[in-house]
């Protein structure tokens, strides 16, 4: 019972705790931006800081939660079978594709994209945090800090597997950045369980 | 000129585009979490993601830009004594001390300092962002993405100074964290010029 989100959109839909949210990415190497809200307030967000801060590491993998701002836990990844993701980078925008890559007429990108199917809940722009980037493949160089973005290390059909651990809104995009998905817009695969 | 920051707290002021912010670290081994808001909109935030995003690196130095979440440069760092810092964690606070330390009676960290020192802006505790953290030394593994939390390469009385790109309220604190500062509590000085 997969749904599909067609290359370069987004969508966003309300998922219960205890749920089940499998990612999968049906082509491989493609990235999907994932963020996170609190329904019963959508000021509490998913934060890359406080779960990098708890876990200790940059990139996390099974058994890691992903925390809201306000330190309580909202999404616990159960199954992994990629094992890279980054949580690092805000969503591409139209500012991405015009300051990084150049272009004079840059897409909206997953930030467009998040905005659009997050808009039903009231959440707009300036609320997208940081995404939890599944699949998304940042190599980090330990001595200058430089980061290297790579093709994802998802092939096809792999996925990851995350419980709901509070009532949420989640939006996911299938990203919109070439260098995120080795220069070949994907779709994303995603299924609600439990 | 300086201005002291006692150790274990906090304080807020306005700089207005084109100011010189200086934080020194007048006995060494300190860090001072900044955060920054557009004066004008306090929506408008400092954005870790956006910044290392465009800087392509983790470690920002002399010449890297602080971008805001809407993508517009905040405050460039114009002098660099130390060349070390960290943007990738949250604030230290009531929850860090209880989850990573085990605290059973919690200090309010540099998260409760800086809520203090922003109130008066409006400013409440879900819009303090994952800040710019001045001198905080934490070592990345490229394969395994483990964060070490070091003591600060800063030494006695070396800072790193700051330019105001658009009119900003900014808020620092001398950091509360053990782990940060190689666990003696120390002041931060800063000074405003221009």
């Amino acid at each position: 019972m997969m749904e599909r989100i067609p290359p370069r959109s987004g969508t966003a839909f309300e998922l219960r705790k205890g749920q089940l949210l499998t990612v999968a990415d049906p082509e491989g190497e493609q990235v999907s931006d994932m963020v996170a809200f609190h329904i019963a307030d959508t000021r509490e967000y998913i934060s890359s800081g406080r779960s990098i801060d708890y876990a200790g590491r940059l990139f996390l993998t099974t058994d890691d939660i992903l925390y809201s701002n306000r330190s309580n836990p909202m999404l616990t990844i159960v199954e992994d079978e990629v094992g890279r993701h980054d949580f690092t980078l805000t969503p591409c925008s139209r500012d991405t594709f015009r300051i990084i890559y150049g272009d004079d007429d840059p897409h909206h990108g997953c930030q467009g994209n998040l905005e659009q199917a997050l808009a039903p809940w009231g959440i707009g722009s300036d609320d997208i945090p940081i995404a939890f980037n599944v699949f998304m493949h940042v190599a980090v160089d330990s001595e200058s800090g430089q980061l290297t973005v790579l093709p994802p290390k998802s092939k096809p059909g792999q996925k990851t597997v995350f419980r709901a651990e509070m009532d949420l809104v989640v939006a996911l995009t299938a990203c919109s950045a070439g260098q995120s998905n080795n220069f070949r817009f994907k779709p994303i695969d995603y299924a609600i369980s439990g």
